[in-house]
């Protein structure tokens, strides 16, 4: 079967499975999402720039990663219910990528300060709304599939988060031993939703080397952790309020966007992971049974993009023409021709005023490329 | 010494050496210069395009390949003596690329019909405007320098051409087992001329196969025809009336621009070489003393360009940052950054629509992308 011929199937099934989905979704109206967009990484340099972070790139589909996904929560959030953390500075782009999105639910941090004080923030924002409701926080730079699933998922944490009263975070199974994740260990089996199983958190363990990545590989109860999350704000607040007391109090105190962008950056800079998963009293674990990539450098695109029949891959809108080339990656613009004559395992990515082309197995390296330009060649960032 | 300061020393001795050449250079008003631009060929797409042939590209310096090619002639061969042979659809490239050339010295072709109607068509206006004069005949297209040498040994070709009555053919020496380029064996030294001995014509030789091309560098009397020639107006037009008298005639019964377009698509399509030179009476040669490359293809541009400590090159005004990346070439327009992250041996070429990356020993495969492009993507060509 044609390449264009699956992804219609594909697309036709997720309608349909969305249909069904969509009937069952009109059932919490007090579920909202946080998206946090305030990343800037430099591996997907010369398509991300410091003014154009990834989250704000089509790299996998025809939306931006960030409309991909408040646009897979479909009716289950829909944008008055979504609010969005970002660098003040990303703010047009933020309102650019999410046309529909009210303009007071975007958080403008005139900092960065890491994701704990992003969540304090947000969670205070959704309680002074709404009190009582339940939110799920996002990265706005994942790649997520199909979405009915993973709104069913969404909707099983969200009744868990309820009932429990737990943090519920959801845990990706490891497809190989990776280094780049933090690890979850599953405790035992607390709940069955739906098609998802919910364990407790035996413990968050930080990034490993490739030997014990391989043990918990092995062991087949360790999950990556997705930085993606699901409690009542109450439950959030009220681990904060014990675990990291000053944030709050100095968030609280007043929450218009001026006076919280007037105490932001005297916040300390750390991680929601650091400051509360890892010493919270209850927190479970949803194993999610939905596609996932972090996207986290050019070598994952072919992960979540169409390949031909000899394993290019192009985004961006460009159009790719191949001649014995092999296992290619190719991003550029609408309108333009990539030509692979002869070469295997290569990224070719153009965007703006610059051109890339590295060996698949260097894509680590771009940023000392972009490191290099720092120094020799700024307007090239 | 670093490659800047090498450049460096070298235009100061071809300078100097300018200044001697410059003075000897007025004693020849008769002298006049035929530019050939009519070819159009593919092998540089994407920089070369239908609209846009190489030698309207600045492939190895600041001037296009035709800029350059007027340039070296210096005072020997001032704009007024030189007539232009280009497609009427490039005419306007052609005023762009040499401002200084009277507009009346663009002989327009509305059709191509190879070298010898061009050949035979410049010679008829030369003798039309100055009766007795000496010419030369250039590719625009090819990289020689440096210019005070090419221009000495131009002016010993015309003095043999003037005392000889011979044509005059340039030789240059074989590097390598070439089959890409026809040959001419070398009779017996006819004479010396300054740094040049000029010899006879034993015969011509087309392209070679391999085995044949071996046995021609190592007999060492063997030439590379480079499709340079110097000879009297009434020389060349004295054997084309007596080798091709059709076309003499069909010519020179109206030398009006629009009188030559009208006749022009009547004439048989053939060239200088075959038509002529292979037959004619008397042919000297000149070996080459100057440095000289007709750029045949990409790989060629290393042989032009300065070369980094790792081999590459980069020209078209583009930026080359390179990380690990070892003899590649590299062609993009200024303002542009090409980065290149652990690849060897790769060409990368981004002009207009399109991009190019190619393993640099498939170069002659640029050729399968572009028959590709007319079905699949005209635009790009």
């Amino acid at each position: 079967m044609g390449l264009v011929a699956a992804a219609l199937l594909k697309h036709v099934a997720d309608v349909a499975e969305d249909r069904v989905d969509w009937r069952a979704m009109t059932s919490r109206p007090d579920l909202f999402a946080v998206i946090l967009a305030g990343g800037s990484g430099t591996r997907f340099w010369p398509a991300s720039r410091k003014k154009l972070p990834k989250q704000f790139l089509a790299v996998g589909g025809r939306r931006s990663l960030i409309g991909e996904t408040a646009a897979r929560l479909g009716k289950l959030v829909p944008p008055e219910r979504v609010l969005v953390v970002a660098g003040v500075e990303h703010a047009p782009l933020v309102r650019k990528s999410l046309p529909k999105l009210p303009p007071e639910n975007v958080l403008c941090e005139p900092i960065g300060r890491n994701t704990a004080p992003c969540v304090a923030w947000a969670a205070l924002e959704i309680e002074r709304r709404s009190p009582g409701a339940v939110h799920a926080v996002f990265p706005a730079d994942h790649v997520i599939g199909p979405a009915p699933r993973f709104r069913a998922a969404l909707e099983a944490a969200a009744d868990q988060a309820v009932e429990s009263g737990a943090l519920v975070t959801f845990g990706i199974r490891p497809t190989f031993a990776a280094t780049g994740y933090g690890y979850i260990e599953q405790g035992p089996e607390i709940a069955r939703r739906g098609r998802s199983t919910v364990h407790s958190v035996q413990r968050f363990v930080e990034k490993p080397d490739l030997a014990r990545a391989e043990q918990f590989l092995a062991a087949g109860r360790f999950l990556w952790n997705s930085g993606m999350f699901v409690w009542t704000t109450r439950a959030i607040l009220g681990e904060m309020r014990r675990l990291t007391p000053d944030l709050v109090r100095a968030l609280e105190r007043d929450l218009r966007p001026e006076s919280v962008a007037a105490v932001y950056p005297t916040l300390a800079s750390v991680s929601i992971d650091v400051a509360v998963l890892e010493k919270a009293a209850a927190v479970h674990v949803l194993p999610a049974d939905f596609d996932w990539s972090d996207v986290g450098a050019w070598p994952a695109l072919p992960e979540i993009l169409p390949r031909d029949a000899h394993g290019n891959c192009v985004t961006g809108g460009a159009t790719l023409l191949s001649e014995d080339a092999n296992n290619c990656i190719a991003y550029g613009k609408s309108g333009e021709l990539i030509a692979l004559l002869g070469v295997d395992d290569v990224i070719v990515v153009r965007a703006g005023n610059a051109l890339l082309v590295a060996r698949k197995d260097r894509a680590q390296d771009v940023k000392k490329i972009v490191s290099r330009l720092e120094r020799e060649g700024p307007k090239f960032l």
